[in-house]
C-alpha cells in the first residue's frame, strides 16, 4: 500500500502512457482545487462540464467556481442520470454543446459524475475536432476506481448491447475527490466496492486481506478510503499500461464480469433489480466456485470471497436478485453472445485461489451450463 | 517519380506508421483482386461494405463477388450520395449495420466510394467495438489521392460545420483501382486533379512541371494516371508519417484550402455551384497571388498556377462561381472562423514559389481582407 507518492493527504497515481501519460489525484477537497490543477496542466482556458441531474445540484457550482477562479471559462451540460444516457442521442447533444462552447483542441471536456457521465463525455471528447483534452472528476466509487482510469469510453447500442460504440481516449487528468463519495447511496458505494475487491482477487492477495480487515474504514472515509482507492487506481493503471488497447492481459479486469454481464442482461439492466457492481460481486463468487469445481482452486477460497462480499452488504448469489431470472440456458446464451467469446470456445477469467486469477480460453460450455443449472435459484 | 515499387502495372505505396503501417495499391483491376488482397492481410472473414447509390450499381457486385471468392462473407450498406451523408444520422445507421453483420475487431469495414463514403465509414470503423479493421476502396480521384490516405475520418456537425466530429483511424489497406475513375464525371475528375496539382505546389516543383507536360495522359488513363496517383499518395503519406495527428507540418496539405473552405461555405456547400476541388483550385491561385502581393513570391508563379489549372478545365477565379457571392467581409469572417485560426492571428499556407509553400502563422487579417476586396467579382 506504499508505492504511491503522497502530498498532504492527497495521493497521486501516475499512469505512464508515454505522450498520453497522466496523473490521478486521490483525496479530499479536490473539487475545490479542480481549476488550479487543470490550469497548471492544460494550455486551454475553456471547458465544457458534463454532469447529471443528481450530481449537478451537489457539486456543479463548486467546480464552476473553482474553474473561474483559475481563469477557465466553462459551459455546463446537465443530463438525465442513468445508463440510458449512454446513447447516440445524448452523444450528439454533448458534441453540439462542446462545439457551441468553442472548445478547441487544447481546451477540455470535464466529466463530473459516475461512470455513465465519464464514458459518454470521454467519447465526446475523443471525437469533437478528432480529440480535445479530457478531465475526469469521477464522483461514484465505481468511477473513481475503475471507469475513470484507462481511457475506455463509449455508449451503448440501442439494438446490439452495452459499450459497443466508443473510442480509447485517455484523460489528461483524473481528480478523485474522496469527500464526494459521502453523498453516494450505500448501495452505489457497495457496488463500487465490488470492483475494489476485484483488484485484490485478480492478483493482490495482500490487498484482499487488507480489505477484509479494513473495509469498515473504507466505507466511513478517511485515510483507509484514500488508500483503497489509490491502490485500486494503481492496479488498474498497471494493467492498462501493459495493454492499453485491451488485446490481452487487460482481460483480467473482467474477473466476475462474464457471469455479471449475463445477470445484468437477464435483468434487462434494470438498476432496481441489479446494478453493475452487484452483478460483479455475484459473478466473482461464481467464478471462484466454478474454478473450485474445475479443481483449479480450493472451495475455501470461494467461501472466503463470498463471506467478505456478504459482510459488506453485497449480494453473492443469484437468489438474492429480486424478481424471476430466466433459465440457466438463457444465461448461457447471454454468455455465449458476450464479446469475450471467440470461434465457439469460451474465454473466462478463472482463478487458482485468492489473487491468482488467469485467462482461460478453452472452458467447455457444457461445464458452464451444468454449473449454472446447479446454481440457479 | 521512381521511388515507388511496382509489380506488373500495380504500384504500391507503403505508409510506415509502426503498428498502424499499411499499403496503398494503385493500378487497374484492383476491384477484382479486393477479396484476395484483403484475405491475405486480415484475419477476419466478415466484412461490411459501405457505398453510395451512384457507386453501388457500378462496382458493388464485383466487390462482393471478389470477397466471396476469397471466403469473406459480406453485408452491404448503400447510402445516398453527397456531402449530406456525412451526418450523425447515417453514422448511427452504419454502426448499427456493422454490428448487425457481426463484424468483430479482426473483421473489416470496407469503404467503396468517394471521400464522403470513406470519411463516414472510417469513422464508423473507428468507433464500432472501439475500432475494427478498415479497408478503403476509393472510387473518386479525390479519394484516391487524398481522403483515403492518412486516417482522418469524420462527419459534419449540422450546426457547427464540416468535419468537426471524427477520429484518426488508419486503414489497414487502400485499394485504388484506377479503372473505376473512367465512370467519374469530368467535373469530379478535375476536382480531384486540383489536389494532385496541390502536392506539386506544396513542395514538388518537378512533379508540377511533369503534370504541366503530362496532364492529358493522366486524364485519359494508363500509366501516367497511375504515376500521378502514386506520386500523390506518396506525397500525402510522407506528410502523414511526419505528423500523424496534424499538429504541425500536416497543415501544408491545406494549401489553397483556407480560401477554398471560405468559398465552399459562401456557396453553402452546394455542389451545383462549387465542389471541394474547385474551391481548392481557386484557393491555390489566390494563395499564390496573395503570396506575390506580400512580396514572398513572383507574380509569374501565380500566373503559371492559374494557367495550368485553367488548361485542365478548373475554375481559377471567384468570378467563375455561378450565382452571387457574399461580400469580401463575409468571406473574411468565414476565414476567421476556420479552425486554423489561433488567438486572433491568421494562419495561412503561403508560398515562396512553385513547390515552396510554408506555414505562415502571423498573416495580418487586414491584408487578407483588402486582397479579397480586390479579387471579389
Ligand atoms: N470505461 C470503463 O472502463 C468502465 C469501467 C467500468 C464501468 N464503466 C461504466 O460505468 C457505468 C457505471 O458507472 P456508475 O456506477 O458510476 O454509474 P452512474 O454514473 O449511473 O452513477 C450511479 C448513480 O450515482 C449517482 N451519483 C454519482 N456520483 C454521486 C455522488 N457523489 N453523490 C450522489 N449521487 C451520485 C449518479 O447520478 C447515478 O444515479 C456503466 O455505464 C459502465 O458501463 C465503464
Ligand atoms: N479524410 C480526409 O483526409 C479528406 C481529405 C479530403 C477530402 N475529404 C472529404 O472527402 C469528401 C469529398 O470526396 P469526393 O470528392 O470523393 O466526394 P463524394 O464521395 O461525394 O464523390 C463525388 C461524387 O462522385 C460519385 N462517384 C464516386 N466514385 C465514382 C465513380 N467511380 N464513378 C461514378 N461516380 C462516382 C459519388 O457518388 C459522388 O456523387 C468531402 O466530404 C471531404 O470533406 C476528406
Ligand atoms: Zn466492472
Ligand atoms: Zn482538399
Amino acid at each position: 500500500m506504499n508505492a504511491i507518492s503522497s502530498a498532504s493527504s492527497v495521493q497521486t497515481v501516475h499512469v505512464p502512457l508515454g505522450e498520453r501519460a497522466y496523473d490521478i489525484l486521490i483525496g479530499p477537497g479536490l473539487i475545490a482545487r479542480a481549476g488550479a490543477e487543470i490550469a497548471s496542466r492544460l494550455k486551454g482556458r475553456k471547458a465544457a462540464i458534463i454532469t447529471d441531474e443528481n450530481v449537478a445540484p451537489l457539486y456543479l457550482e463548486a467546480v464552476v467556481a473553482s474553474l473561474n477562479a483559475a481563469g477557465i471559462v466553462s459551459a455546463e451540460v446537465v443530463l438525465p442520470a442513468g445508463e440510458k444516457t449512454k446513447s447516440f442521442e445524448h452523444l450528439i447533444d454533448v458534441c453540439d454543446k462542446v462545439l457551441e462552447a468553442r472548445v478547441e483542441r487544447n481546451d477540455c471536456v470535464i466529466a463530473l459524475g459516475g461512470g455513465v457521465i465519464g464514458d459518454l463525455s470521454g467519447f465526446a471528447a475523443g471525437i469533437v475536432r478528432r480529440g480535445v483534452r479530457f478531465v475526469q472528476v469521477p464522483t461514484s466509487l465505481l468511477a473513481q476506481v475503475d471507469s475513470s482510469v484507462g481511457g475506455k469510453t463509449g455508449i451503448n447500442s440501442s439494438r446490439h448491447g452495452k459499450n459497443l460504440i466508443g473510442v480509447f481516449h485517455q484523460p489528461d487528468l483524473v481528480l478523485a475527490d474522496t469527500d464526494v463519495l459521502n453523498t453516494l447511496s450505500g448501495r452505489e458505494f457497495r457496488a463500487g466496492y465490488a470492483e475494489v475487491a476485484k483488484y485484490g482477487l485478480i492478483d493482490k492477495p495482500d490487498f484482499f486481506a487488507w480489505l477484509e480487515a479494513n473495509w469498515k474504514s473504507v466505507f466511513t472515509g478517511g485515510s483507509a478510503r484514500i488508500e483503497a482507492i489509490a491502490a485500486s487506481c494503481q492496479a488498474k493503471a498497471d494493467v492498462v499500461v501493459a495493454d492499453e488497447r485491451e488485446t490481452g492481459q487487460r482481460a483480467l479486469l473482467n474477473l466476475g464480469h462474464t457471469f455479471g454481464h449475463a445477470l445484468e442482461a437477464a435483468t434487462a439492466y434494470d438498476s432496481r433489480r441489479l446494478v453493475h457492481g452487484e452483478g460483479v460481486a455475484i459473478g466473482m463468487v461464481l467464478a471462484h466456485e466454478f474454478s473450485a469445481r474445475m479443481n483449479l482452486a480450493s472451495p475455501d477460497d470461494a467461501r472466503r470471497v463470498e463471506r467478505h462480499l456478504k459482510e459488506v452488504g453485497l449480494p453473492t448469489t443469484m437468489a438474492e436478485i429480486p424478481g424471476e431470472l430466466p433459465p440457466a440456458e438463457s444465461l448461457m446464451e447471454a454468455i455465449a453472445q458476450d464479446k469475450k467469446v471467440k470461434s465457439g470456445k469460451l474465454t473466462f477469467i478463472l482463478t487458482r485461489g485468492i489473487g491468482q486469477s488467469f485467462v482461460a480460453d478453452d472452458v467447455p460450455a457444457s461445464e458452464v451450463l451444468s454449473f449454472l443449472r446447479e446454481k440457479h435459484p
